[in-house]
């Protein structure tokens, strides 16, 4: 059993853990260790969005563009893509993109159009780049077993079983930063929209929350494939259908319930949540106590003592608390409740 | 809305609450307020135990001393009377007396025969008490509603809002005492056997907890009435059993499920758990992450969506941590099951 919070970045503490050293986690979970080295990553959402059933050949020409710049030099160290049809029933295709170093994604970034450039300007689609660049004390990660995805693929390895996980508030006590700070939220967004092209850009305000939460079924079969898509993921999709449509007032301003694909668009078996929230502790208070989350919350428990030790499914998140210096939120062609949209002023939730 | 601890209990935290100040619980909740004066208290549950249909005539005649004495000079400020079938199968009556003064108390037992003396001691029944004394700072009281229990009755009346609640680790915020204790479990159980009478003594340990937590559904009908007795009740009883009969590995020493009566006997629609722990952790670990009560908190979450305010179901609840010099558990003639007996060498869970 390890802490959590690696070496490098454990400080004397503030706000001390909810739990005692003597607890001990009902299972085994693990995080990823970065190379010392990595100060900052870059968490880039790049997604572009269409209201017919096929996507227009500017959409595949993006996507085309897209997958041979990843390529280039100073490319993400990761990647993965994904869609999913949104409150607005557009449909929309995803591209996560990870980096260690932001001098690298600010080079690739100088070296290719920009994903909400004027190119992109169209009627028949919408894009979208939501940017992060966290420094590591400001994201924690979490696995149920040895296989890596979102940012923690670019990291070294994952760490041995960790200490602070299996209760309410894990998320927080892995956060270096919230050793010694609150996160509480602050300020208010900035919104500018460039009236030549449409271009909307927000840095919505300090300690914003990301969480990406993921789950992969391909090891599952028998039972316990059924358990799962038939008791387990409705139940998920239901806890995200309300974020995504009714989740504002509590504090989430966006929810994305995505199937993740290969390039050409064949769905693998695996998907993520991945929603911005106000702060992480509204995250905090729908996780334990709303009800769409104490139903996933319970049919999880039920899954996994019904399977036991046996059980294939992976679960993993990531959840990220940021400055406003390090967010950048833009939209070119997007209908009015895409993502950070709604924190604008003549949009907010439907 | 007011901060859970009194005024005159609050001093500078080292340990923050778990929530920001911005939080505003989801329904409203109270705590007891006591006389600032008041700096201890004492809880006695005192058990009697037979595994006949009827009462042996012994127990009817100790309960019949019982109910003289503690209308008499310096008896507790309030008592219930409640029944159950333990895990034995034995028939159980359980008085809960409170005091605010501990003086009071202890005049009172220097002018009666105690409990477990050997005027009790019979092979028709067993008698036990478990008494503890927790300053004010080792407690703390939650209600949905204005009607006091337990404790609250001795007190001077209800707050007014309260802040800290509606959040897993709540009690802990509004325990005094763990502003700046972890309230951490420590030291062994102290058993001293008696040879002559067989009356076994116990001392458990340094921050011992015991959470009393009720509900009462008198003023309930129809729909309402009907879901409390067939959606939640089942699903509450399906978790005090397991806590009873499987929760010493988890850290639950004893756990009674027990139904409030009045003196002759007679049922009232007021039950209440009473158990014993080894820490406030574990039973915050419990109450926050374990199925069953996962099912009791899923239940309670949709019986209260669906009455909303309507709701004329009455909840509250009691937790003390104890520390070891205010801890007293005697049996006489009980089986090696009963409380605290548990911790007996040469008992165990069965």
């Amino acid at each position: 059993m390890e802490p959590a919070i690696p070496a490098h970045l454990a400080v004397p503490r503030v706000n001390p853990p909810r739990k005692s050293a003597s607890f001990r986690p009902p299972y085994p979970s693990f995080s990823a260790r970065f190379d010392t080295a990595v100060e900052q990553v870059v968490m880039a959402y790049l997604g572009v969005q269409y209201a017919t059933p096929e996507p227009p050949a500017l959409v595949t020409a993006a996507l085309c563009e897209l997958l041979v710049s990843v390529d280039e030099a100073d490319g993400p160290e990761h990647r993965d893509q994904a869609r999913y049809v949104d409150e607005a029933g557009y449909h929309t295709i995803l591209n996560t993109l990870y980096w260690t170093n932001p001098e690298d994604f600010d080079r690739w970034c100088g070296r290719h159009a920009s994903w909400t450039g004027p190119q992109h300007s169209s009627t028949a689609a919408g894009f979208f780049s939501e940017v992060v660049r966290p420094t590591t004390r400001r994201f924690e990660t979490l696995f149920s077993s040895d296989r890596a995805e979102g940012v923690s693929v670019a990291s070294e390895r994952l760490s041995g079983e960790i200490q602070e996980h299996g209760y309410w508030g894990g998320a927080r006590d892995r956060m270096p930063l919230a050793q010694t700070d609150g996160l509480d939220p602050s300020g208010t967004p900035s919104i500018e929209a460039d009236p030549g092209t449409g271009l909307v850009t927000i840095r919505p305000h300090e300690n914003l929350c990301l969480i990406r939460s993921g789950q992969e079924w391909t090891e599952t079969d028998g039972d316990e494939r059924r358990m799962y898509l038939n008791e387990v993921e409705p139940v998920l999709r239901a806890g995200m259908d309300f974020l995504r449509d009714d989740g504002f007032e509590i504090g989430c301003y966006a929810n994305r319930y995505v199937r993740v694909t290969t390039d050409d668009g064949t769905e693998v078996d695996k998907s993520f949540g991945m929603s911005w929230w106000r702060s992480l502790e509204d995250l905090e208070t729908w996780s334990e106590s709303h009800p769409t989350h104490v139903a996933i919350f319970r049919a999880a428990l039920k899954y996994l003592s019904t399977m036991g030790a046996d059980a294939r499914l992976r679960l993993y998140h990531e959840v990220t608390v940021v400055e406003a210096g390090q967010q950048e939120f833009r939209y070119l062609g997007c209908h009015d409740q895409t993502g950070l949209l709604r924190l604008h002023p003549t949009s907010g939730p439907s």
